[in-house]
């Protein structure tokens, strides 16, 4: 740790203590709080802050932000702490602003299918309030606890956004409380506007960096008539996303579009007690009507099989399903109690779908060449592909190995006209591939932040 | 016209004879050329450049913007001339930037579903050179000559947008020539990404006052299985537009769902000789499967019904669709035509779904409240609607009854949380009410534009 976030500086100091008469016991600054409050779920070290604030509102928030930007104090945005590139680390000290009791629904228009939130609802809460409406909220990063808020500062996205898309395209407006202390809803409520700059869409994936998201307005969709999931194992990974990409370009009505490959369906046989063949599976779900669901699964299984793929099992009841998908569900978790003291630095890239196959065989192989344990999860439907390298920390030589590895996968991903990040987004982790990914892009990103954000109060360290 | 572009500065002269130098006939200042270069589609007054300019490549566009900026010459980008306010107007003079010899389709990636085009590629050019790869360009602002740069510019959207999105949906990356000169490609072709702000909607919807759009890359779609057309009489407008928004609601594959109201069908009667039902109309058309089309067709009859329609004719085949749709088609020019001698002003507000029968209904009161003419055509689907206001520009005292009717209805809109403008954008036209829609977000937006264009080169007048 800093010796500098011990001792605050002065500016810091009466920051805090300015806001402690304003947030009493909503102001902390106990360490094992400021610890829960700086990342902790990667390979980053954690960079703690000062104290942590708990806004009720808006108005809170304002007050926060005048406080913070009168000394120029760091804020960080914290919704779930969820995030995977140390975007909740304060490298520079200062105060997170934690959104956890903004947590109302604020409003449910089933008649214009979208909803109105604090931005530190989260997506299972939204979920289980719409229950009764016959609607739902798809975006599903796959962390459930994440809020809103925090899904729209990252520009998440998940298994889902292959259908419905990403946090991009369902943020519908947002509040956000600038450096100057001014509130800016960025749009109303339409469906579609060519008012003025899309000031909607720089907030959201700005990561916290150009301002304070406390409300937003999402999209909903009606709960699909019919659903079809299924899973089938390829003969080679290369087939797996080249059956994928078959699909999409066909228009099946896929909704979700899941790949695991072998030493990840090995990782969840063990962990989740399954029986799966070790060998590329795709998990797939279709969204639509019985007939449409029904046709798109043969349509599905006839380009699998041509592929190579065997014994595709399908369900659509809902146990079955669950069933069917619970390998993807523990994916993750079972690959971090695969090989415990191991550390998992998930990587992110996104290719154009005719490169997905090459890009993916060109990753297994690298992964081979280099000894790593590296099991692969993948939306691609989307393009985009997770790596999660489990490295030993304390490993100084396999740390270089890992950052080679990690260099090696997003030019790679660049060569294929792809994206260093597909959803999990820049945060500290990525930083280092913004300018290569961008080029002259990041002298405009570097603009719009010194523009907004003179002082360098939001989320310093992140993104630029 | 104002003396002071008669005899341009010295600033704009000097630009010009440079730029006379490198681009020799591919510059011209005659009069004629420079009309046909200034609004010419709407009630606003054309103001005209001082010179127009043929770029041929980036590099051409490059040379250019450091020309002018140099000078603080002001530029107007120029796809085709259809956008609706104004925004190829130059009210402080300066040079038009024609990209209609940009015109090469760049590469059709049919696996990625997405192709690269210059900007002044238009969307009927696109479409042909697309017919025998199954694939489509789905935005269809109704102007065929639209160039894509322009769409992409205003942020267009159209008749197909409730299904496939608007501009700001389907542009995968622009590549922009800023204030600087520097060249900026905002995005690779991955279909998501989160890495760093998303310059790409900042310049989607910025009407050339950031930057000037050379190039693009935008999303395809696989033309589908099966497509019904279908046409639908009404007896009250608030029918028509409660059966629009729950066809929605339901999640029907609605591709096209598009309102005329009483008197545009009589205009559309005596114009296209046809001989339509007087009534409000709904035309819808599905793209689907036979099956799902034949479905969602029933459903919405029987939807329809409920609410009073009546006559309801499908057809399924290319011919018939026509034939059904034609209405739609001559919709603008049958008014147009029906009063000589008076000119339109299209307005195009949109509101949520739950607000459009409401928003519609106190719409077309407040028209014969005020002895207006002004047929409605909307794209109900997306809660957008434009009546047409049909004006004698010679009568100040209309224009004032005008003025004040459009102030009404964009009043209405924000009060139903909708938009003043759903896809034309602002131009010149609708500035006085970016600030009622936008509040503070407006200094956001000028500090964007001040950030990125500190001499304000770009489209001066438009927007902001």
């Amino acid at each position: 740790m800093n010796a500098g976030h011990i001792q605050p500086s002065e500016r810091v100091a009466t920051v805090i203590a300015e806001l402690k008469e304003l947030f009493g016991e909503r102001l902390a600054v106990g360490e094992a709080i400021r610890r829960q409050h700086a990342n902790s779920l990667t390979f980053l070290d954690a960079q703690l802050p000062d104290a942590v604030v708990w806004p009720e509102s808006t108005a809170d928030v304002v007050a926060i932000v005048r406080q913070a930007s009168a000394l120029a104090v760091p804020l960080i945005a914290f919704g779930a702490g969820t995030s995977l590139e140390g975007h909740v680390n304060a490298p520079d000290g200062g105060i997170a602003v934690d959104f956890s009791r903004m947590n109302r629904v604020l409003q449910v228009r089933p008649d214009d299918l979208d909803c109105s939130v604090e931005a530190g609802v989260t997506r299972q809460r939204l979920n289980a309030d719409l229950r009764d409406t016959g609607l739902f909220f798809p975006v599903d990063p796959g962390a459930d606890h994440a809020t809103l808020g925090g899904m729209a500062a990252t520009g998440a996205s998940g298994t889902t956004t292959v259908r419905y898309g990403s946090m991009r395209d369902n943020v519908l407006n947002v509040t956000v409380v600038l450096a100057s202390g001014e509130v800016v809803k960025t749009a109303q409520r339409a469906r579609k506007s060519s008012s003025g700059y899309d000031l909607t869409r720089l907030m959201v994936g700005s990561e916290g960096t150009l301002g304070l998201i406390t409300e937003l307005t999402v999209k909903l969709y009606g709960t699909p008539e019919h659903v079809i999931a299924a899973v089938v194992a390829f003969a080679s990974i290369a087939g797996a996303c080249r059956a994928s990409t078959q699909a999409i370009q066909l228009g099946l009505n896929v909704a979700r579009l899941e790949l695991l490959d072998t030493p990840q369906i090995r990782a969840v046989n063990i962990r989740s007690k399954l029986a799966l063949l070790e060998a590329p599976t795709l998990f797939v779900e279709f969204h639509g009507s019985l007939e449409s669901c029904t046709k798109d699964l043969e349509t599905f299984r006839a380009m699998a099989e041509a592929e190579g793929a065997q014994n595709l099992r399908a369900a659509s009841d809902e146990d079955g399903r669950r069933q069917l998908w619970k390998a993807r569900h523990d994916a993750l978790w079972a690959v971090k109690s695969s090989w415990p003291g191991r550390e998992a630095l998930v990587t992110d890239v996104a290719v154009p779908l005719s490169h997905l196959a090459a890009a993916v065989e060109e990753t297994v192989a690298d992964i081979a060449a280099h000894g790593l344990i590296a099991p692969i999860v993948g939306h691609v439907g989307d393009g985009n592909f997770h790596a999660i390298v489990m490295f030993d920390p304390h490993d100084t030589s396999e740390a270089k190995t890992v950052e080679a590895f990690l260099d090696r996968l997003v030019e790679r991903a660049l060569r294929f006209e792809g994206t260093a990040t597909g959803e999990h987004g820049i945060g500290q982790g990525k930083r280092r591939f913004l300018l290569r990914e961008h080029g002259a892009g990041v002298d405009v990103m570097r603009t719009i932040k010194q523009a907004l954000d003179p002082k360098g109060i939001f989320n310093p360290g992140k993104v630029i």
